[in-house]
């Protein structure tokens, strides 16, 4: 059995760790910590998990943490940082929910941010936990820096495309929604219901934090800079991302078999659908899995590509990637603990 | 392995036993049955199922079914009837979310349900099947009428005061209000996003078809004949029903300690969960779990007891149900299958 | 034209009084308060009222408000008593949609809010501002307290009943279901789009501050003292409330023609609307209108009356009614303003 | 006053222009018809109309049509063209909601809406109902084609772009999502409450009804053939469209004043307000109002200009956009039975 401690449970993530890993059949919860709620139990703030979860939060406290072997952090950026070099010095792995170590370049990271970093020597060790790129480097890694939720999607959607040098690199489109969980469990006038049900709108349109980290990811895949417009919008639902990802296919693209290829390069990949031709995802088909669904279409036959991409934010956007993580780092089935179909309707 | 067969699985509860099937350890679908959609891939129809389960939906047929330990039907009224005996009489056992055999009566479901009966010398074997109340009969059942998600919510909800001869019987209140996918999958203006969502209403006020069968159980466990006033209500949600149950207390009840007797009288029930004092349940708190939650109240200290009861409608109120009926009757711990964490957010 | 002030308008209340003042043929928007938002447009804080309001929030002042012909207070309680007295004084007419008049025992005021009442010698000259019930004392009145939105619902409801004292007064049922835009627009957690959207759930159960105020006004109606059960619940929409009522008929009650009696009653009420027999109402018939319209059932034609009244609590519940009582108060046509239809779906 | 009739008053649209005619100052209501609804109350079937609509549904009838002034047709496409041609010879206006007269080129109509056009010889005297294009030939038309919900937003959106050129014309981007009322009143799986809430999907996407419409009138602003990639999603929420619009500027359009730009396009237009710079648009700020509000953003200062349009469907994109032709047509002023403003929250 691994031994798993959670710092930060108060929040969403948080929540849907403790839902995955208290029925994770190789793990058992050490601890969980918030200073807020510290010595309450869990189960009095989040009554779904009555009758499963017994712990109480404890201090943050890293003697404690550190009788775990691995740590997540369900945590607000600014907060990992502080605590992982000792987890680390101690030997205990970590997997890091936040965006923390998810940017290499420092000075990106800074700018993005608005704060210096603790341990910027640890950006460059750190592994950007997409198991469907970084498998092998997950396995042998100490510390992991999850994917933010929109990153993960777009970056499914864009993959096969941007690898195989298909579309204008300069030019390329993220149009993504997202459910109100994404925006966090604190209290906030935005995201009071009656602000947000039946209604959409766009945010963060001059520039969102998530834009650095999925550059920086697109242009490894492509091999060189890109140019990415990213536009999130606010989706009056609780769970779910949607991208709709536009590529212009440069010379010689238009022949490719763009659905053939999709399939064959996810072929193996346990968390990643791609759905029938002329079929289209929808965020509800992937409620509370560890999965990924995508369609790709070209309109009109037309010389642009369109993908769409569906994750659960909560999981494969954030708590179910952090399972699969460590399921790899810990040399277990990727998929253990994470095969519950989908909540539908 | 126990092989499960489905009769009727294009609606809401056929998706929804899919889904606790298709990872339940002890199961094997064998056949899924559908005239509308005989041939098609089953996660054709439901996505969500993609990957997790393979069958094609098939033409219904006796033979086939018979070859099963037990058969679903998840089928509307009047359907069942026509192919239970027949299954019987194979010696194979039967599991139905249908009204057709959860009222003992047959005057009286043939005057609620307006056709004859097709085998009422069936109605006196069949055991209603909710654990909670007949646990021992089910065991040994060859078939097993499951109750409506309305009546699951108002039996566990008013059971202690009932047996315990706590309140008036005659003026007994269950106001209940519904998710819409109670209402099932069939194509209807009413339940049109536009015509449902930021709404609520009262329906079926003067009669709805649960009201006997309520009645019925609730007289059962009061062992004399009682009166409920039962109005519905229809919510804009997918999932989940909260029945507010209100019982004038007779002379003598108001000593009594009803939050001590609601966690003494289901302190031993699995998928029972009283909550604390002053805590009142959510429906969110139970979304995609096997699990009734209930509060108590008396307010202002005055003769009236509320209770309310949180189920899904489609996990405890339906399918989920029938898993649990069908673990007690094949012998299995009575959890087996059911102890994923409710969804929440 | 009448000058009118409004205090405190960045709530959902304040908001709703400026969408039917803009466009009120008799008004003329003299001033808006708030303290955090002085200075500010109002249509930068509600982009909905660009083009309609051009006014800029401005500090709480006496001598400001005191230019108006009457002043409206959309604010927390605790907030109108201490600027009234020097209003009324001032010869300004004051309707107030806070709950600090609408209770005539200060003790009881005190018990349910917690803090000593500053002009208690007011409660007894406030007219609690249901014009179906006191449209004579309104036009006359120097202070009105405009009913809360549950009890403005209930009473609706409830009152043909009582007043013909048809039901046991001792054991009134109101269980009502609000919209979240009832709980304001203060940052919150329980009132997160993620928390609140697809659940379900009671509140204020043990005693809600609801409770005296519509008891008081029923007791007023039946011309003794009353006892309600009062169950609120909170309903994932924006708007809306709906209140269903259970009355058990007394002796001899059960031949009176209810649907006959409530046409009758409310015949010549401009904003109630009795539904044909067999009709129940829908919040959304009713969303962004000043009316409330009621359903009448007996169930099973047994002894239990069941009334349904759904008013939009923003509207007939708090602003709309305020534009009422201010046309009444000043001897405008009672529906000015108010004629728009419900927007529907 | 201006008689008018409405041909097909059971949908949305229907409804939605019976709630803005209702009120309309200079209109009476004279017929609406219905062959399915015929001799039912209007009332009954939307009873958000009690007390303000009295009309019962007639039977489609030319004869009794043409004693209008004018008549809206809110129809299926295929509907309007059988009749209009007799109206017109008759000598009454006609204002019609469906897409029987928008595309200008039968052969583009015939092929996307799969029939053969009853009367080509109209296509060229319809006047394309936009008033921001084509205010002074609605003035003089008798036949008036109301542009779609999408087509609205998008053209609206993107108009001073492409009529100053500063965009590439071939790579132009519009991702829309629309509110499910979008999708009619019709009985269907795929609008039921329980398959939209809470999710979130993209469709049409190889080839929408509304790409050649827009397409048409983009091509006529830019004075050249524009290629639009078109994207529809289904929000769900009741009413709204949210679209957003990509260009990549050309060669020397990065230096100018995008926002300045467009304030200056629409100083004068009623109904189209241009938000300050950084500010986005959210569907529920113009809920229930025939306004189209626009937010203009260039990401990072690079060279992809994104604008975002919103309106609601029913009211700017439909229903209200039909009564601003018929008061451009009739010579009233053009807010005249428009300037209620929007339902928030």
């Amino acid at each position: 059995m691994i031994r798993v401690s959670i710092v930060g449970g108060t929040g969403y993530t948080g929540v849907e760790l403790l839902r995955l890993l208290a029925v994770h059949p190789e793990v058992e919860l050490a601890a969980i910590t918030s200073r807020a709620e510290s010595g309450r139990p869990v189960a009095e703030l989040f009554p779904s998990l009555r009758g499963h979860v017994d712990l109480r939060f404890a201090e943050p406290d890293v003697g404690l943490l550190a009788e775990a072997d691995v740590v997540f952090f369900a945590t607000p950026h600014g907060v990992a940082q502080a605590t992982v070099p000792e987890l680390l010095a101690r030997g205990v792995k970590v997997i890091d929910l936040s965006a923390d170590f998810r940017i290499t370049d420092v000075g990106v990271w800074e700018q993005w941010y608005g704060q210096p970093h603790a341990c910027p020597e640890l950006l460059s060790e750190a592994v950007y936990g997409l198991p469907e790129i970084n498998r092998d480097q997950i396995a042998t890694a100490r510390l992991i820096a999850c994917p933010g939720c929109y990153p993960t999607s777009v970056l499914l959607g864009f993959m096969p495309l941007l690898v195989e040098g298909l579309v204008d690199m300069n030019r390329l489109i993220a149009n993504a929604a997202s459910g109100v969980s994404g925006a966090g469990r604190g209290a906030s006038v935005n995201n009071l219901h009656a602000e947000v049900s039946d209604s959409f709108k766009a945010y963060g349109v001059a520039g969102h934090r998530h834009l650095p980290e999925i550059e920086q990811e697109l242009s490894g895949l492509a091999r060189e800079q890109v140019s990415l417009t990213f536009v999130p919008h606010l989706l009056p639902i609780i769970r779910g991302i949607h991208a709709t990802l536009y590529g212009q296919l440069v010379q010689g693209a238009e022949e490719i078999d763009l659905q053939g290829l999709y399939e064959q390069y996810y072929a193996n990949e346990p968390f990643v659908d791609v759905l029938p031709s002329g079929d289209y995802p929808q965020t509800r088909t992937v409620r509370g899995a560890n999965v990924c669904r995508i369609g790709i279409e070209r309109p009109q036959k037309r010389g642009m590509a369109v993908v769409m991409s569906v994750i659960d934010n909560l999981v494969k956007g954030a708590s179910g990637q952090a399972v699969q993580n460590m399921n790899v780092l810990f040399g277990l089935p990727e998929s253990i603990g994470l095969i519950a179909p989908p909540l539908l309707p």
